[in-house]
């Protein structure tokens, strides 16, 4: 069984660990100097009390919380009651502290969660990369195991929520996926990162990117605890019907997603699909024409770029040199786009869609890597813009299709044992997240136990 | 008992009259001279046809279905199949002819409508005076009862549909109201005018004027007409409680909804609140501030300008000529609009929109004039661009607060019997449309009956 918040939380239920060591363990994660850039703020006296409550309630014999008082991280992103929201921004470091939490920040917190503290994160949620000039970058946790020497991206734009995760100091992050910036993360560290279709979950009291992709979600270390953040973000119960894998059909599209391929990735993904379809699922391997048609839905940097300039603009004008020159440029293309453009970008993507739904008709969900690369070394990124815009590019890629197919999808690790993380996406339409997140429970069983290997 | 769409079905139903006798008595009002210029074209052939099937299904003893074969006239907005649908232009009329009906005309000729005719209209809806340089304008029918010699304008944009209505020429119009245009001509012509929240009836099929304002709906001769022909566009049924006005609470908003109201109008708003408060309803009069906050909703012209600029751009850029050049000038003041003032727009509007429903709280519905003054003479609007103008402003400026504030609406005839028609707005919150009906049914019964009086 997985190290993940469920079980710890069974260990709290049973008696075998408490909420108040839980913590304790989290926060000696958090402060370790490998973990520490993770964090923009942590707070050590409110995680402590939220899991002291816990523990109070327990012994008072009232019925445990479903997050049991354990450590869950929040993206710089998110309003928190008392806290200054930033983004990972300079600009907005003397703004007012929030007067509320944010909806999904209070979900969470009413569901027994120790706000253990705030990520790291790219500045304004731009970029896949994971890397933000005005902190240094936490690296890549699985990949420090396997190469010391030479930090690793930790992938973003939520960067400090997937290293929290991966390294033990949280048991879940709170996050936001605007076109990867949940799923490039926990691909490029062995997590599972859930995108649900944008509008089950509320964006309120979140620094938004693009209001039109901006989407609420948590990166977990498995699948059962996806299921139970989404059941929290979403406020309603998914239904899991325990569907087999030999009732499934999925895509495999060769169009855009399986270009350009590390050979890691390739082997990875291959062995994937390899096993889903001895454990019986069909999977049917073609060309998906609309995926090739992507330039329209991305003129001027589409809707990212033209809905953060509406946000930015003012500020911009007076504080640009505050901002990360990357993102500027980024932020800035936005301001080439009429009210027109904009009417015909929604009216393309709508269409664009209709398409996309006629091409994968008949399966129940796709299949691609959720990346095309490994994590590659900080310093190349950090050196070079136009390696940092090449690899964010591939970065955004696939999991961006989804953002704009107004769908779900789902990243779980799917590198043979002891390898670098490579991400397996799991893919589909708009409100076909509970068939997914079902479908992704047996395909993680299918994974890890390699049944018919 | 009103002469409206279901006393006749009811004629119908009981053998009294026929379809078939229906039609011809439709088709001959749509021929008269003074209504010919309702209709852009009349189908007698497949009028008659719809009226005969319904004489036939009654006579094999098929129940009678909801529209009976009665005569609907259909604004040139929609596309019917095998029509050429022209949104009452001349750059569309060699356009191919619709492949299917859109699903608001599909769902009237399901429930039996005799589809009688395409109405005329303003181009592309625009306006809401009910002019067009293209076509001659249908007059006002009860208007011109009190003065043949003065021809006065239908309203628009939807006059056609009115005054085939007005007429006798059809039961019932459906047509489209963005900032009034089904509002307005049902005021200035007696009619009941309903425009539902937008998202509740389809859009698709019909050439968009905003695609944000846009509203699908009907005109009609009574209030349970409208709910009838508001539940075959919707496809759903309205729950009517039948809530005495006497536990109705209503605001009559004194800000910008009483301004500069011609003396008839005033008067008869007058009489139709005091009867109202007669009947029991609790009436109070109140400052709305956010009423005096609408031009930041209407820069450039607002939602219209840059969502009609969108769809007219690269047709104006070849047949420029061959618009309104009234239109032209509205349309092109889209131009200006960028994409980030378009979303700012789209945030103005939400919060306009939180603000109204804060002032408004405790109210059951408002109650204002639907437009302040009475149907002005054709010439003079013709004349004059200033004129056209400065009455086109005032007839849109009641009836628009219900398309930015996303609600719903009724407007019912409240003239003293014998007077020139003045229209009264019975308006609420989006989504309050079964309720608002229920309430104008009681509106209609207090001020037809004057059983307080």
């Amino acid at each position: 069984m997985t190290d993940d918040l469920l079980s710890r939380r069974a260990r709290v239920l049973d008696g075998t660990s408490s909420a108040g060591a839980e913590i304790e363990r989290s926060l000696q994660h958090a402060a370790s100097a490998a973990v520490a850039p993770a964090f923009l703020k942590i707070d050590a006296v409110g995680a402590r009390a939220a899991a002291r409550a816990v523990d109070a309630a327990i012994s008072s014999g009232a019925p445990l919380l479903p997050l049991a008082g354990l450590a869950v991280s929040i993206k710089d992103l998110f309003d928190i009651a008392g806290q200054v929201t930033t983004a990972g921004s300079t600009v907005l470091t003397d703004a007012e502290p929030a007067a509320q939490d944010a909806p999904a920040v209070s979900r969470l917190r009413a569901a027994g969660a120790a706000l253990i503290g705030r990520t790291h994160m790219t500045e304004f949620a731009f970029s896949g990369v994971g890397l933000n000039p005005h902190y240094p970058a936490p690296a890549n946790v699985p990949m420090a195991t396997l190469d010391r020497d030479t930090p690793r991206i930790p992938g973003g734009s939520s960067s400090g929520a997937a290293v929290s995760v991966a390294s033990g100091a949280a048991w879940a992050a709170l996050g936001s996926d605007t076109g990867g910036s949940v799923r490039i993360p926990a691909a490029l560290q062995g997590l599972v990162g859930f995108k649900n279709t944008a509008s089950l979950t509320p964006t309120e009291g979140a620094i938004p990117l693009s209001t039109t992709l901006d989407t609420v979600s948590a990166l977990t270390r498995s699948v059962r605890d996806a299921v139970l953040l989404h059941e929290l973000l979403s406020a309603r119960r998914v239904a899991l019907p325990g569907r087999p894998l030999r009732a499934t059909r999925l895509a495999v599209p060769t169009t855009l997603m399986l270009d350009a391929l590390e050979p890691a990735v390739a082997a990875a993904f291959e062995r994937a699909v390899d096993r889903l379809s001895r454990a019986g699922a069909q999977i049917v391997t073609l060309d998906v024409p609309p995926l090739a048609d992507l330039a329209p839905l991305q003129v001027n940097g589409g809707f990212a770029s033209c809905e953060s300039w509406a946000w930015h603009r003012h500020r911009l004008a007076t504080h640009e040199a505050d901002y990360d020159r990357r993102v500027v440029t980024r932020i800035r293309r936005g301001m080439a786009m009429s009210a027109a453009d904009y009417i015909d970008l929604q009216k393309a993507r709508a269409a664009w869609i209709a398409r996309m739904h006629a091409a994968l008709r008949g399966f129940d969900a796709a299949l691609s890597p959720t990346v095309p690369i490994l994590a590659p070394p900080i310093a190349a990124l950090e050196a070079s813009d136009e390696e940092f815009f090449r690899v964010n590019s591939l970065l955004l890629r696939n999991p961006s299709v989804v953002n704009l197919l107004d769908g779900c999808a789902i990243s779980l690790p799917c590198q043979a044992p002891g390898d670098a993380p490579v991400g397996l996406m799991l893919w589909s339409r708009g409100h076909a997240d509970d068939a997914l997140l079902d479908m992704a429970l047996a395909v993680e069983a299918a994974l890890a136990n390699g049944a018919f290997s």
